[in-house]
């Protein structure tokens, strides 16, 4: 690779002169400047943006760990980080750990050796101590690594489990299910608060409630409609079912299919509220999560994190409801 | 940060020794490659990626432009692309040219200051120049730059184009509405032969054809709302509709709320054929893009200009048909 001595040497001018020329900072007269150009073509030199980040110890670039992008709720996420790291003038490298053995161990290790300034993790996996060598800025959404150097951001889910079972309570229902991960087990899965919320809330006026556990880091459309087909098998009888949009969009085209009549027959609630559930009819009534704040504070976090300033072990982002016509 | 030199002098040892204790290349005696390795704890050594990678001339990062995430078409492709880029053992850049002014322009600057090893765009913007001069390895995804060393890797449009008309002939439709976007006029948008096969198609069997254009980069819920509401207001008599996935779920999520019944009044077919088109009920009739092959060939011509080899011009990949409720 040509570097800018080469350069200077071919036009027969200092480096100083070469770079003013090739920078466009400074005065350099226009025949001197074409010389220069000339040479820097005829070597194919550019400018390293490499060596400049060596220098100052910064890629510019963070890193959105996530299971997948083919799934409404991540695709805004990683949509909204992109865009906001741009506006601070970062890169947005995208990581994500479904399918892949060993990707996001990989993916560690790459971030402990400098090549990224920040992580941003939405993981569902269980690589706690990894993260917690890997990198001196991370922020984690909606997981608990029990390590006060990772801070957390995530909806008020103890709000939103609370709100979704109300709207059940509302609604006179009697026996309703919920579908949701099992990551529940490892006690770092944060959103599960909802549904555990939810559960103590409508248990505790003597409504009876299902959980329906789905497999964990599945996120293809026939495992969604396989777990709702044997659902609507299995609790024929229910007049309530909460769960996540794409679960809810599956669960409602189901039930119609078989006859049900929906809000009727039974009432549907689902979490997140992304533009999914718009898009239907009866379109869905949800729980949002807030992706524009989770995200501005994510990046707003991670910055502090970068910049050594102190930040707080957890941020909780107020959830919103949005009416829709299945409950 | 500590350098190797750091490591070096604390550990009493020369670079050389320190080097291959720590890289594992080599040997060094057992004693020797403890002293090394306390001492490279105790400074908080790691090599540093951003330093091999200046030394190799290569980043080992890929970009990815498209217009958006938030998108089902987009998200699945970024998230195929990713998963074949990690195990060819690159990193995945993405850049959303959507909602940010000059973001594009910005990303193309940074990309010719060597910060990624190729590009794979699917933008939608008007930069043709700007991209000829960024990179060495450039694919594009459905856009024609009228530039023969930027191959282009696309869906097989006019069979796809074709295959709808026949659906709708085989339905015996008078008047059917397309909805697609104006990018047309630029000459640039190769996803639009579909349409204007289409047009050309059922034009020749004396069936009408009305044309809707969208506006330019616009993917928001709200924008395909409105489009939707206008078209059904403006067209109530067609008997068929044409479009992409996002644009066929509120037809039909509208046209149901208007009282229509589909597939008896209005047959509908998609062109993208992503899972949206199946997590409704009716299932969405579709043209299915192969997202999975489309991504393995732009990264294996990707792959065949950073190595220096010789690609076709252009590659078109086979198109699918999914049978569905809504014609």
């Amino acid at each position: 690779m040509a570097s800018i001595k080469d350069v200077a040497r071919a036009a027969n001018v200092g480096v100083g002169t070469a770079s003013r020329a090739l920078s466009g900072n400074g005065y350099v007269a226009p025949e001197t400047r074409k010389k220069i150009e000339d040479a820097a073509r005829t070597l194919h030199y550019t400018p390293s943006e490499l060596a400049r980040n060596l220098l100052r110890n910064r890629s510019g670039i963070i890193a959105v760990v996530i299971p997948c992008l083919d799934h409404c709720f991540y695709a805004k996420f990683v949509q909204l980080i992109e865009s906001k790291l741009y506006d601070h003038g970062y890169r947005t490298l995208i990581c994500c750990t479904l399918n892949q053995n060993n990707a996001e161990q990989d993916y560690l290790d790459m971030f402990r050796k400098n090549l990224v300034d920040g992580i941003i993790t939405a993981t569902h996996s269980f690589l706690d101590e990894d993260y917690q060598n890997s990198c001196r800025a991370i922020v984690s959404f909606d997981r608990d690594f029990h390590d006060p150097s990772i801070p957390i951001v995530c909806s008020d889910h103890v709000k939103g489990g609370t709100m979704a079972a109300q709207r059940f309570l509302d609604n006179g229902c009697k026996k309703v299910l919920q579908i949701y991960g099992s990551g529940t087990t490892d006690g770092h899965t944060i959103v599960n608060t909802a549904h555990d919320t939810f559960q103590y809330v409508l248990e505790s006026h003597n409504v009876e409630v299902l959980n329906y556990f789905t497999d964990w880091n599945r996120w293809d459309q026939e495992y969604y409609q396989e777990v709702i087909r044997k659902c609507i098998e299995r609790y024929p009888d229910i007049d309530g079912a909460f769960t996540s949009d794409t679960f809810a969009l599956h669960f409602l085209t189901e039930a119609q299919n078989r006859g049900f009549h929906i809000p009727e027959d039974i009432k549907i609630v689902s979490y997140d509220g992304t533009s999914l559930t718009q898009m239907v009819s009866p379109s869905i009534t949800a729980v949002v999560q807030d992706i524009d704040a989770l995200t501005t504070r994510l990046i707003q976090v991670l910055f502090q994190l970068i910049s050594g300033k102190k930040v707080e072990p957890c941020y909780l982002i107020d959830v919103k409801w949005k009416s829709g016509q299945t409950a």
